[in-house]
């Protein structure tokens, strides 16, 4: 174990603790975080250093927890930019799907791609994250579709968790994310066998942590969103939801009643499920680089907030809805088109996407997504002089200096 | 002089003796560039090439001309993320003027920084645009406003300039931008110094190619906007104008008469503005970063289109209205917000960005945004497979390898 100080004008600590009504980040002005590998051990003003410490020093910057991508399907091969030009020129997903885009796409580049080569695309595609300042990234499965896909891509996660040089991941099986053609007329089976299954396989193995299910039109029902998210439950895998992406076919009420860990999208739902969600404090991940992509109207933000959902925004990176890798460029849209604030935004990338995957919550250990003593040392260090100028459209990385579990992983 | 050559699946050349109907990128696939320091020498299929000559091969990849960023305040010094919060609550300028924001808080800046600090400023953001394929980037001043801060930005400007490892700068010199404090009771006589001592005299020491003025409300009037251009024009120095990005004031008229390189902003314009645009060919620099960050209307594309006014987009980079260094997230956003053709799009942010720039045109020796032979050798390599792909919303860079002037500038 090194312990190691970085000081800056701004240490913006996402901490509970400190958050205040005029200052909900926890902002240490002219601070200081002491770290190790295993965690921070103090974070506070340059003036209360003790022990004749000298922290490397970024002066008139900001540093913030390690950003928390909640929601990627980042373990994607090939592209769509020809469905892309489509959609952008008006086509909905039938005439692209006609076209032979769309997830069924995903699903014949994974097919084809071996596992090796599904690792080197989502290790660079994680490298550039990281180089955004994102240290933990959910990634989905889901463009398997079938059991050897789906295998071969939570296989790939896998390899990527081991290395210590790219953001932790956190992998998701998303069992329900469109009927494989194979399945047309067993679609029945084809849910039953990811329940019975594929869920206990892939639990078992520790090749996932999470089960997600795509409830929506032209996706799946809450009845068969229900089996698979009864069998993960059953073994302890936490839950994930889309949910209301395109319509509001319901998920929400199942996701309250099974105690799920986000639901994700919402840009439509109903005031009671809204009510819900507050009741329940599950997370609301909400994804405006898929709305900008779809040219959708936003979620009812206002609405989630008044209820007290926690809001977490995330880049859904995805080849389809949300060709991007930039976590800061969903903050800027969430700002801009969502409505969110700048401080909102920022604790939805950190403090609050870290909980909606069980990582950061009252008594956790080593929380993830703040700065304070005993959470993980992931921080970024940001060219930029105040918090604020983050959520600004940048269009590229404007972080300097990037440590996961208090080792550099990304330096400009 | 060094002979090289680089190959990729798809050489976008831009090149209008290529482009057809179909194809009005004039793509060659499977594809060679041979260039040296001086210029692009041969372009063409892999297979006709002839000499031995082997290729750095770049693979299934696209190469673009080196992107042309035909407007940006890139000389800014300090942040105005207070004001970006403020716009995206919902301020408009007014408040925002009333809290120490807008232009004069940028005056102040570079009234307080040194040359030099405005030199190195401008040089790391040079990079940075460097680094998302950008090879030609026009530089406007127009935070000095009294004439010491403007001939400093327009020295920083210089020294940049004289940098071969940073992109191409053209400066302009943004003679009408807002009116400082000292001039409110003499806005005449602010004007007339303009026009008849600082254009020439920043014009004769070569500190500006181009004079630009904004035509708005609450910005300058037609007639202001003349007095200036007539002087600028006198002595050689190109001609470009903002014109109704809050309010159509005129400006087009004006423009067409005195032969203008561009037409700037346009969200505001009349019917028959947009055709007297047409009959001269004079090119529309859209600026859809601003649309995102004002939340406004975009301009009259279609109708722009059907006159025949060459399309060209740029980042309009500034720390007020379009917080930003990206010209590809300038792209996306003209993609979606303003209903370009990822074709248009790319052709706006080469071919024709450098025609606005007097940079590309009919027997003009040695032009930017395309590659053909006589080209200047300003080259991108995207680690992408298709050009509409660079119209995604990334984020962040995704591209491998720039060259400028024959010469490696950026590489990954």
């Amino acid at each position: 174990m090194t312990q190691k100080a970085v000081a800056a004008k701004r240490i913006v600590t996402c901490d509970p603790a400190r958050a205040t009504a005029a200052d909900p980040l926890g902002v240490v002005e002219d601070g200081v975080v002491l770290f190790d590998e295993r965690s921070v051990s103090w974070v506070g003003p340059r003036a209360k250093l003790t022990g004749g410490i000298v922290p490397e020093d970024f002066g008139d910057r900001v540093i913030t927890p390690g950003l928390v991508d909640a929601h990627t399907h980042a373990a994607w091969v090939g592209s769509r930019h020809a469905e892309y030009a489509m959609r952008m020129a008006g086509s909905d997903y039938r005439a692209i799907a006609a076209s032979g885009g769309g997830i069924l796409a995903s699903q014949r580049a994974i097919a084809a791609a071996t596992e090796e080569a599904i690792t080197a695309e989502l290790a660079s595609r994680l490298e550039r994250m990281a180089s955004l300042g994102v240290t933990t990234v959910e990634v989905k499965s889901g463009y398997g579709l079938e059991p050897e896909g789906e295998h071969k891509q939570l296989s790939a996660i896998a390899r990527v968790r081991e290395r210590a040089d790219l953001p932790n991941v956190v992998p998701t099986y998303l069992a329900l994310h469109a009927l494989p053609e194979s399945a047309r007329s067993s679609r029945d089976l084809y849910v039953l066998r990811a329940a019975t299954k594929l869920v206990p396989e892939l639990g078992g193995a520790k090749l996932a942590e999470f089960v997600d299910v795509y409830v929506d039109q032209n996706a799946f029902s809450v009845e068969e969103a229900r089996l698979v998210l009864e069998a993960a439950k059953k073994i302890g895998l936490g839950l994930r939801l889309h949910v209301g992406q395109f319509a509001d076919v319901g998920g929400v009420a199942l996701a309250v009643e099974l105690g799920a860990s986000s639901v994700d999208h919402l840009e439509h739902v109903s005031d009671a499920d809204v009510a819900a969600l507050g009741r329940a404090k599950i997370p609301a991940v909400l994804l405006p680089i898929a709305s900008f992509t779809l040219g959708q109207s936003p979620p009812p933000v206002a609405k989630l907030r008044a209820a007290g959902v926690p809001l977490a925004v995330a880049s859904d990176a995805n080849p389809g809805t949300a060709p991007s890798e930039s976590l800061p460029l969903a903050l800027a849209l969430a700002v801009r088109m969502y409505g969110l604030t700048p401080e909102e935004a920022l604790l939805g990338a950190t403090r609050v996407a870290a909980q909606s995957l069980g990582l950061a919550g009252p008594g956790l250990p080593r929380p993830r997504g703040m700065l304070a003593p005993g959470a993980r040392a992931d921080l970024a260090v940001w060219d930029l002089p105040h918090e604020t100028a983050i959520t600004q459209p940048w269009g590229l990385s404007r972080v300097l200096h990037v440590t996961r579990d208090g080792l550099t992983i990304h330096r400009r």
